[in-house]
């Protein structure tokens, strides 16, 4: 199946780094023109789920030792290096201006490509609200 | 970009029910056999993220009426038609064996082809722990 980036992302990081201090930055995502009316009243959002091409992972392990837990398999992980690299990043919006939004917490690199954004709701995307016992 | 599934997902459900109806069903996670191996640990995991093509989607509409919050942009809602139909859904994991997975809350329908598997971790999507002001 075939994926069409919907726009790029900006960030200071050319090279990827530690998730703390990219999590730390703000970055910029520019929608295409072509789609900036899909972000109509997104600003009524505090947190947005940002789909993107983990472009500059290159091939991955099925099976190996990870930044966290150890030796695990790839879906047991957060790994870049996946057989699908795709990438999904809460991130908070600070500000948008026209078909630029301003975030944090996104550990994309500069020059990414969007896939999507999604509006984060605590009622399917927070386990404790999603899975009521 | 291209990406090619590494799986199956099977449901009751051969046509999108409501949300509420489709996360309490239990569906079928079947990973490839070439991708098993990625699978080791992941049932240390409570809670999943299924990333997958939401390949009965047809088109979509930039700015509309929505399910939820009225008339809005495409990215400020959670519907299945998007510029890139991929969807992310959180999952509760009940039991794995082999290459299988069984979860509750996947509103994805019968023979949906399956992209990724994450873990879900509090400190990167949770927005309580993540931001912390």
């Amino acid at each position: 199946m075939e994926f069409s980036p919907i726009g790029i992302i900006k960030s200071e990081f050319v090279e990827t780094a530690s998730p703390d201090d990219m999590k730390a930055e703000k970055s910029r995502i520019i929608v295409d023109e072509e789609y900036a009316e899909g972000l109509d009243k997104i600003e009524e959002n505090k947190y947005l789920k940002i789909v993107f091409h983990l472009h500059r992972a290159s091939g991955y392990d099925l099976i190996g030792p990870r930044r966290v837990g150890g030796v695990r398999g790839v879906f047991a992980s957060r790994s870049p290096r996946r057989p699908n690299p795709i990438g999904v990043t809460l991130v908070k919006l600070l500000s948008r201006e026209e078909n630029e939004l301003i975030v944090t917490g996104l550990d994309a690199v500069d020059e990414t490509p969007l896939l999507d954004i999604k509006p984060y709701a605590a009622d399917i995307d927070d386990p404790a609200h999603k899975f009521v016992d």
